[in-house]
C-alpha cells in the first residue's frame, strides 16, 4: 500500500479510489542531499509528505544562530506552516539532510479536493492537531523539563534519528550546546548498562 | 447576531438552523473573576467560546515561575488544546481575570457534529489553523525578536488588553520582567508623541 494511503487510514477511513484522486493533485519530487527546500523570503504553496530521506527546519537568528524547529524523516509531513497558511514570505529554511523522495502537494488543489472529499479534510484536521499539539507540547518542555529529560523526549519522538543527523542540528532542537549534547548522551550510555 | 455565529461565517459559510443544531450541543456557564475554569492534573473534554470576559492560561514552571501562554478575550477560543486533543491531563492553569460568560463545547458533541454538518468541521480546521500559526508566530518571535518588537506584535495582537490584565501577566507574556515593560511603555509613549 502507498505509505501515504497507509498514513491517512491510521486516522480516517479512505478508499483508494478517492486516493488515486487525490494522488492526481500531487507530485513526486526527488531531490538531493544539502538541497533547500524552502528559503527564507519564499511564498510557500505546498506542503511535502516524506517517502524517502530527512529534512531539518530552521531559523537563522540575527546573530547568526540556528534553531531547528523540526525534523522531518519518512512519514511525516513538512513546509513552513505560517508561510502556507497566512500567505507571508517564509523565516524559516527547510533542508534536505539526505537525498530525499517527497510527495509535493499543492495548496490550491488540497483545497478544492476538501469539498469533493471530506475525509480527507478530517485527515488534515487530525494532522493539524498532531502538529498543533507536538509543537505546543515541544515548547511547554523546554520551559519546565530538563535538558536530560528533552534529551529523551527527542529520543522518542524521533527514535531512529540520532544517525542520520549532526550533532549540532540535535542540540540546536534542544537548545543546548554540543558539549551539554555529549554529556546528556554519555550520562544515558552510563545509565542503560 | 450571537457573536459566535457571525466569527463562523467569517471564515465558512454557516446557515442558523445549524448554528441551532451546534448551539443545542453548548452550555452557556457564567463565571466570577478569579475561577480556575481549568486546573494542572485535569482532564479536559471541552473547549470555551468568550462571548464576555477575559482569561490567561499559564503554566508554572518547576521554579515556579509563571509563563503566561495566551490571553482569552471576546471571539477568542480557550482550553488546554494538549489535554484535550490527546487525552492527556493538564498542565495548564486556565484563570478568569474578569467575570466572565463562555459558551462551553464538549469534544464528544462536536465530533458528532461534524459528520452532519462538514461546514463546522472546516471552521474548526480554521481555527486550528489560525491557533497553530499564532503560537509558531508568537514563539519564533521570541526567538528573532527584540524585546520592543514583541510589545509590539502583542499590542497588535490584543489591542485592548492592557488596561484588563495585570502586569506581571503581560511581562510573563513577553518573558521578561515588570521592569523592562515598564521601559518599553515609556520608549512608546515618547516615541509616540
Amino acid at each position: 500500500m502507498h505509505p501515504l494511503l497507509s498514513h491517512i487510514r491510521r486516522q480516517v477511513p479512505f478508499s483508494e479510489a478517492d486516493f488515486d484522486c487525490f494522488l492526481k493533485s500531487a507530485e513526486l519530487v526527488k531531490v538531493g542531499i544539502g538541497h533547500q527546500l524552502i528559503h527564507p523570503g519564499q511564498q510557500v504553496q505546498h506542503q511535502y509528505f516524506v517517502l524517502k530521506g530527512c529534512l531539518r527546519t530552521y531559523l537563522t537568528d540575527a546573530e547568526g544562530k540556528e534553531h531547528t524547529l523540526q525534523f522531518a524523516v519518512e512519514n511525516w509531513w513538512v513546509s513552513d506552516y505560517i508561510a502556507y497558511y497566512k500567505d507571508q514570505a517564509s523565516l524559516f529554511e527547510v533542508e534536505c539532510l539526505e537525498d530525499c523522495q517527497l510527495l509535493k502537494v499543492p495548496k490550491s488543489g488540497l483545497l478544492t479536493l476538501f469539498d469533493a472529499l471530506p475525509g480527507l479534510e478530517r485527515y488534515f484536521r487530525k494532522q493539524l492537531e498532531n502538529a498543533f499539539t507536538a509543537f505546543q507540547t515541544r515548547i511547554l518542555s523546554n520551559l519546565h523539563l530538563s535538558a536530560e529529560a528533552r534529551y529523551q523526549a527527542f529520543v522518542m519522538l524521533y527514535p531512529d534519528i540520532e544517525q542520520r543527523v549532526k550533532n549540532y542540528h540535535i542540540a540546536s532542537y534542544l537548545g543546548i550546546t554540543k558539549e551539554s549534547l555529549s554529556r546528556l548522551r554519555k550520562h544515558r550510555s552510563q545509565t542503560e548498562k
